[in-house]
């Protein structure tokens, strides 16, 4: 009877993870949101510009996660709520078209959990309670995390998808298996935000991407770099290649 | 990357298993429940006494998942909600004094998509949202299922328990390994209680038990019987000897 032990050691890996949550609408999904989380052991909650916050309807779903409400950091943007993580793991309920690395809530909260037992800062995003992740949003991703759900009736509460999110990073952490340490000294969100500037306008300047006309270039780029979860080396030889092409042309 | 498969054809076994949703006081976390369920793709709900239902809060905090309110079936006692049941799995908050067969969240969900692969009903049932489940109920259960939370914060709210659960049975049946079938015809519910109060009777008939001090004698019989997932003909040859004995004590 496999049940899995309460007091693993690993659970304090859980102070490693945030939760970042998009433009929510209603502030009970926020207290729910809290409580999924506390219950679960996770504490760090970010805000990108909620609607209504504080608000008595978040504090009285909350329940005793209170807590969690009053040391939320309420962000501007989702940069500032990033700040620090190297591993950035969205909730996506609809598969897009543009096809992004995608994991089941499982294998994402295994992946955040080996990556907080690296040293790594984690995030988990969620967007909007209609409308989810613009596609801005979605680019700053590693990966996109889904929860299998009915196809005739998919519309799952911000709340639950938060509960369901905890307790896979919980169950991660009792899971017998081993946590395998992942190697890399991986860049962070900000030092990935200002290399994909960095491409952009190189690109631009050498005249292979018209600003006016775009397409998907950076998107396919972004892809590639995030999911290959470059490192801060890497990136440091990828930015000297950059700034090199960037003296050529300009001269 | 292991995506799931979404569309699995394991997925119809969902309609065996049922949620038996005892005494719940707030109709808005039977309408979080129906939402649960049926975004995992559940549709069988059972309340057995709630508090007020049908209600206004039930139904929009249901959201699209109206219709499982509407079929729903309100029952007076858990015995007519388990009808026809042969694996009865009890969720419970607390580990009791008295030792059950415990399982995790996951744990059970497999337990009970096998039963149902085998062609058994399969009841989950959850406890009041402030006392959870009676001695007696529990005694109903051949399992208790626990889900894993934080010892400093355990409240976990009733509906995001059944997003759990349901999310877990889902995914039982979306993973890659094959589900093996059980090989048994167990009794069911209604069998076994019929068993057990003819148990109780002759025990009593023999001098064996004291109606007035019972202590914990049939309690733990139930253990034995509900963890063995006892068989109909094991069930048959049982009361055949209850009934044998019964009539020489008598004699």
């Amino acid at each position: 009877m496999p049940l899995v032990e309460q007091n693993s050691p690993h659970l304090d890996l859980l102070g490693r993870i945030r939760i970042v949550l998009i433009e929510t609408s209603h502030p009970g999904n926020i207290g729910a949101a809290a409580r999924a989380m506390k219950v679960m052991g996770l504490s760090r909650l970010y805000l990108v510009r909620p609607q209504l916050f504080p608000h008595a309807e978040a504090t009285a779903r909350a329940s005793g996660a209170d807590d969690l409400l009053t040391r939320a950091a309420v962000c501007a943007t989702l940069e500032e709520a990033l700040g620090g993580c190297s591993l950035v793991l969205g909730a996506s309920a609809r598969l897009r078209s543009l096809p992004w690395p995608l994991l089941d809530a499982r294998s994402a909260a295994r992946r955040g959990t080996a990556a907080a037992h690296s040293g790594e800062d984690v995030a988990l995003v969620f967007g909007r309670e209609h409308s989810g992740l613009t596609n801005e949003e979605l680019e700053r991703c590693h990966y996109l995390l889904h929860i299998p759900t009915n196809a005739d009736y998919s519309s799952l509460n911000l709340g639950a998808a938060v509960q369901v999110v905890s307790y896979e990073l919980r169950m991660s952490l009792l899971d017998d298996r081993p946590l395998i340490a992942e190697e890399g000294d991986y860049a962070d969100a900000e030092e990935l935000e200002s290399f994909y500037h960095h491409l952009e306008r190189t690109l631009i300047d050498i005249g292979f991407l018209d600003p006016a006309n775009p397409r998907h270039v950076m998107r396919r780029l972004r892809r590639l770099y995030n999911r290959a979860r470059t490192e801060r080396t890497e990136l440091n030889i990828l930015r000297g290649i950059l700034t090199e092409t960037q003296k050529r042309v300009r001269r």
